[in-house]
């Protein structure tokens, strides 16, 4: 990556797919001001079921891609890629390198008032207890509660999250957590904010919910102003962000379109190695 | 400041008074491995009414003081003297310096659902308008208004936070925010999380209060992290932290140990130069 950048260049946003669009949202909103790169390798999508060193070689392949721009920061929006690269990018890029575990950590740390916490995630964010370290990291009394809830990524991706049937997934879903007296859950995929109101009113209005999309994007708030990188200049105009993905951009676009309520401009890119979905 | 600081060295904590103490029970709660040094310059508090020169003169002395010891990082617990102080100590030490202006400011952009932010605080805190330029040079269409409540420390330094006459100082304080339509409130003095259940009541459910101290301690940890500095030992006995005062030593042991609920141990310090009380 290009050590030529300034308070003026743009943050790259990558995950797997669509599911880190929830990061962009938050950071368009908490942060008008900065402009955004995002990738989604929508064809190689989902990483959860692949090993760690596919994982961390992909996210090497679109980081390569993206520092073709002068980057002043970067953020992995995937829990997955977070889990199992995180570090070593942090030591590879000359920028600040954010994942999406560690702000939900610390929001749950501030916001839990009696230490039980509980996270859902993918099979592999669960498999990887990342969210585990990163909170018992910081407070080892804190009570922590991880449950992998495979079925709600696919009924996001699927577009179901305001249909009647989503309610009787989320429940069946959450039900192993119910007995378990939390009073937070973090929302550990991208994907969930979404369906953020049929987990809140499952879980309970006593169970505090923390958005690792919201939390992400008030950190790299924190850490831009701390680095001396936060833009100065006016709100930025919806056609001045730009996506690539590695799928079929027509579709992404429908989805980015819909989700971030703006026109989007998305490039088609093919990364060194395209590689088939994993069987 | 000394260079010669590490992961294990202590956090530096500063204040006109005994206001910052509520950072310091944020970062004790959020962050229990870390070891505070707090110095609370009670003798020549309030700094609201003083000029910025003399805010800055005495954060320097103060520092100058917390410098005998290894900090691996410094916040400036006191409104006033981040309003005034913190670019300047930011310039000048090798460490990070957190202010609480800045976190309270990015938990309201995070928060706000409709842009509509309210800011209490001293006379002085609101007269260098110090959260609305925090809060527009993030997001420039947010609305902000202020408003200073100078009943409020009193309230809280006279021990009276918990009795009946409390609600009428309050329902009084913010009564000309009652029609402004805002989505949050930020509490921005450290002595007000004290009274948050009074202003939350006054406020209505509808309005979220933001503290300050615990969004500054939050980004503590976010800073400490991203320098690689987190504390990653057991967490601190009572007996590790130290607190100083400029003033009398007992006074401010009896409040601290009421309001961080542990004992402490003070010492009295008396700086370079001790100077009256403003008329």
């Amino acid at each position: 990556m290009t050590d030529q950048y300034s308070s003026t260049s743009a943050v790259g946003i990558l995950d797997s797919g669509v599911g880190g669009l929830t990061v962009v949202k938050e950071v368009f909103r908490q942060l008008p001001k900065e402009q955004i790169l995002y990738f989604g390798d929508t064809l190689r999508c989902p990483y959860g079921p692949r090993s760690a060193e596919e994982v961390v070689r992909f996210t090497m392949e679109i980081i390569g891609y993206l520092s073709l721009y002068p980057l002043k920061a970067l953020v992995i929006a995937c829990n997955t890629a977070t889990a199992v690269a995180l570090e070593k990018v942090r030591h590879e890029l000359p920028v600040p390198v954010l994942g999406v575990i560690e702000p939900g950590a610390r929001a749950a740390i501030k916001m839990s008032r009696r230490g039980r916490v509980g996270v859902i995630g993918t099979q592999g964010t669960v498999r990887s207890a990342a969210y585990e370290s990163a909170l018992k990291r910081i407070d080892p009394d804190i009570h922590v509660e991880s449950l992998a809830c495979p079925t709600l990524v696919p009924l996001v991706e699927s577009g179901g999250e305001d249909t009647e049937q989503a309610r009787s997934i989320v429940q069946k879903a959450l039900a192993p957590l119910k007995k378990s007296r939390l009073d937070s859950l973090i929302l550990g995929c991208t994907h969930y904010p979404l369906i953020a109101d049929w987990i809140g009113r499952e879980m309970g209005e006593d169970v505090i919910l923390i958005s690792s999309a919201e939390e992400t994007a008030r950190e790299l708030s924190t850490v831009l102003h701390h680095k001396g990188l936060h833009c100065d200049g006016p709100a930025r105009h919806p056609g001045e962000h730009q996506f690539f993905t590695s799928g079929q951009p027509e579709l992404f676009r429908s989805i980015a379109e819909r989700w971030l309520g703006q026109k989007v401009t998305v490039k088609h890119v093919e990364l060194p190695v395209l590689e088939e979905n994993p069987v």
